[in-house]
């Protein structure tokens, strides 16, 4: 059967058998009109191509069919590859995402929650910066529109969507313990939850095994900029003298770009092989990891089920989903996989 | 001087003695006053801390005070260094820089287009995709709003501000001759003007220094996923037998990427020691090329002075500086620096 072709609003109203207003009324909100009629329009759009023009109706409504997208950093590897997914699902959904950068500054932060709220986004979904972050204003836009996070969160009942970090650290140090030296941790600033969460699974998976426990602390101040941290800190220790290890576990994986540079640099040799000077493993298995010299053995975070869980979980928030918001969980810990490579 | 005090836009009228509605008028607009009651209010502006709610404004005006960004990947190292720069000085000059990317797909390039459409930016900031670009889209967004392009650009009189190519492969080619064997060239899908630019470039540069030019050319289809297409290729010319020579220019770190993780793998030893058995070179030094294993020598992109061009006349064109139109260059090519670090 061909489907009804209908050019104007008007023209496809008249074919449901509804007014114009009430058509319109429908598309701004199907629940706002009576289930009956709501059953009418929807078996009609079904029939017909009729393609409501959604760019002019957005600008009409309360709300848009725009999806904020806030992460502390474009340039984190890790954050552009979950906001390249987020942004492909949202569209595949029919909505329109806006990508924010705090630049890791609170102060920035706070505007990008104004601005999304400005631009009166349907909803958002956010990596807040964590430790820094200014909670009112996370408290401000929870208030607006529905919120959820991924990878890091604000104290609250905002349902969020992040690694478990203590299951992911604890089958790396196992795996590193297993078929070598066991590890020493190297340390990141703690910008926010998962920074500590992966310092303490570690500690406490060596202790279970065993084996002492031994922290390089992270000298440098509040910053995100990991590689540079890892460069200048392993470079300062390999100047001090050698190494009275062999094994090192980083906190992530922009923390061993920087580690792995300056061993090279000293002529250390990374790897798992015999005569190899250091293996060097990580956490987070971020788009470029596989491409390190040699490369990088990690702990790949669930890239596909964080999207997926952020967006569907923001879907039922919306009311786009048959399932009921009760039934969100408050908080999913989702599992790592271990990526081995040649670097450990 | 102390400066005056006012809080409420009818407070700060009345000291400026012009009505709340001109006033008004003179936000939306600066030009739409008589200019003498321009230059009263912006005297009265600064001698006061008036600060209009300009997040209330913005509702009700035609243009808010955002401007889209447009990229083809944030993905790209690149790319999300532009836009980290592209962001933080706009919002420096009071805009909310909104980021979409069109994941380098033309579909969503147009999709990203309407998007920005609809959020009625003020204006935009666009790397296109190049080749594979739907024209018409981009000629709807000048129509309505001023555009501005950076690193490639759709053919038209749209001011454009990108890498002088000529210059940037020139260098690089000339110092690779001087010092070492001259290199061959590993080439990329050609998805916008600068990969062919880059190309004719270095023939010519080898021609008139009287090398005989050598081109691997790419056999991957249309993509944007370099580091693949650089490790691919590489590999299965390593598994094809030895190479037939010492030193590669790649068309971008992000190939280079690939090819020395290949290299890697295959034992090669990459750098310009003696005993070395491959210098690798790139063009674009985005943010990780200073951590590959060795660090790579590639040309730098002048990724200040593209953000503050780009800028600076998409603030023109918007009417916010003191710079009349007619004096925006329609194309403007910024030199790149060699950046000599251990790979070549």
């Amino acid at each position: 059967m061909e489907k009804l072709t209908h050019k104007t609003m008007e023209d496809f109203a008249k074919s449901c058998g509804v007014s114009r207003p009430t058509l319109s009324k429908f598309f701004d909100d199907p629940t706002s009109v009576k289930p009956a009629t709501r059953a009418l329009i929807e078996a009609a759009l079904r029939a017909s191509d009729y393609q409501p023009n959604l760019y002019a109706r957005n600008l009409n409504r309360k709300r848009t069919r725009n999806i904020g997208i806030l992460v502390p950093a474009l340039t984190d590897p890790f954050y552009a590859e979950m906001v390249n997914r987020l942004e492909l699902r949202l569209r595949d959904e029919g909505y329109w995402p806006i990508v924010i950068s705090s630049h890791g500054l609170p102060e920035l932060e706070v505007e990008a929650v104004s601005t999304m709220l400005s631009l009166k986004v349907a909803g958002a979904i956010a990596a807040p910066l964590g430790q820094k972050s200014d909670p009112r204003a996370f408290e401000k836009l929870t208030q607006n529109v529905p919120l959820v996070y991924f990878d890091t969160y604000i104290e609250g009942n905002t349902p969020f969507i992040g690694n478990n970090n203590h299951q992911s650290v604890a089958t790396i140090v196992e795996y590193l313990c297993r078929s070598g030296e066991p590890p020493v941790y190297f340390d990141i600033p703690h910008v926010n939850h998962n920074s500590p969460e992966r310092l303490a699974s570690y500690i406490a998976t060596m202790e279970a095994s065993g084996h002492e426990h031994k922290v390089i602390k992270t000298i440098a101040p509040y910053t995100w900029d990991f590689e540079r941290v890892g460069y200048e800190q392993m470079d300062a220790m390999l100047k001090a003298g050698k190494l009275s290890f062999k094994t090192i576990l980083c906190a992530n994986d922009r923390l061993a770009f920087g580690v792995m540079a300056a061993a090279f640099a000293h002529g250390l040799k990374i790897g798992r092989k015999k005569g190899d000077d250091l293996r060097i493993a990580a956490h987070d298995d971020h788009p470029l990891s596989r491409y390190t010299c040699p490369p990088l053995t990690t702990m790949a975070q669930d890239f596909a089920s964080m999207t997926a869980s952020s967006v569907d979980t923001l879907l039922t928030l919306l009311g786009d989903t048959d399932a009921p918001v009760r039934m969100i969980a408050s908080k999913v810990s989702l599992d790592g996989t271990l990526v081995m490579r040649q670097s450990a």
